[in-house]
């Protein structure tokens, strides 16, 4: 299965196409769909309904899927040199609020993200779906160690700016335009040693009864405030 | 069923009982969840896992659910009352978007939200599971008229700021700190008599090669905005 990854959904396998990344072997669509101008080039076949969800293992694939090659994982190194904030995930994820955090991450003018080997569920097709296919242009990591590679981007002139719910530094002005942004788990937050590698740590104020956000929300509201002064 | 709700979840339940606003009737959980501090109060009655997932609907429960009067809906006139940005959703909208969209109001200061009668599904037990509990401090209101309510805030002296994609107008510095803040449907945008009621259109520049951004990322970028100079 691992060269022949499922990604479903009109959106993920859209931008699969689009980003040219990864070999498409074929893309299975509803009849209705066969002609949609944003399939030309890919090798096309109609199926029903029944065989979409039972292939995408999911009843939400929106009458579309692909067979493609695996994910394109960028080795960490590489992350340090594409231009934007880059996005560092502390620990577990739940697939969809990854995904959501890569959809954000793409619309805010990040290129990179640098999710942890362990905890991560890595890019699977429900990440790809929550993502609405950012991930198909993203260049996305696995890091063994965070510390390390925050000390790494540091060393490299990078600014890192950790999330943490309990700090008194609001986030208003200050993450540079090439800063790393490192968010924890849902709720969690931070572990200490990886709280320890970030130049500073920044938290959103919290202004209503309920002092929570999604955590996709809390990485747009840091990543668009990327290189805005203060 | 309508004057004994179920809402279900920690969060929900929690911020159900902080608020009280409502009759809670009952609370069941888990027998390990019984002597939880915030449950301090409530009446409690332990049941097994099958029971609350049986009654919740859902076996997205946590372990805890509440039988509750009602949502108390505000009427659209009591929410101009409320200080800080109010949040108008126009169209339908999917019962967890509500919900995270509930759930970035309050954190962003928000007091009141305005749904449309139709199309909107409501305050639903999935919203206030979606939304953390959030809703039960909020104030809501279903209007029959969402152009008509624009018009009403304006003639109360508000700023009515829609967003809308098309815009050349940015969101930075353009939300006063009591705009009423009218989202559209996720992907249609506003309607164009909505559109046409408002004070100002803006949109959040897209930097990404995915052009989207969920509804609650929208609306919390837009929201927390509020009141910023440019």
């Amino acid at each position: 299965m691992s060269d022949r990854e499922v990604v479903y959904g009109r959106n993920p396998v859209r931008e699969l196409l689009r980003a040219g990344r990864r070999d498409v072997r074929e893309v299975l669509v509803l009849d209705r769909l066969a002609r949609e101008p944003w399939l030309r080039g890919a090798r096309v076949r109609t199926a029903d309904k029944a065989t979409l969800g039972r292939l995408a293992g999911t009843s939400d694939h929106q009458g579309v899927i692909a067979f493609a090659g695996p994910y394109p994982y960028a080795e960490p190194r590489e992350l340090l040199a594409e231009p934007g904030p880059l996005v560092c995930l502390d620990g577990a994820q739940d697939p969809r609020n990854l995904g959501a955090i890569c959809r954000v991450a793409d619309a805010a003018g990040a290129r990179a993200v640098a999710i942890t080997l362990r905890g991560s569920p890595g890019v699977t097709p429900v990440v790809c779906k929550a993502s609405a296919g950012a991930v198909e242009h993203l260049r996305v990591a696995r890091v063994d160690s965070m510390t390390g590679f925050l000390l790494e981007a540091r060393q490299a002139g990078r600014t890192v700016v950790g999330t943490d719910p309990e700090s008194d530094a609001g986030f208003r002005g200050s993450v540079p335009s090439d800063a790393v942004v490192v968010l924890g788990s849902e709720g969690a937050g931070l572990r200490p040693r990886v709280a320890a590698a970030c130049d500073r740590l920044v938290s959103i104020p919290m202004r209503g009864r309920v002092a929570s956000l999604n955590i996709s929300v809390a990485a747009g509201l840091v990543l668009f405030e990327a290189g805005r002064p203060a």
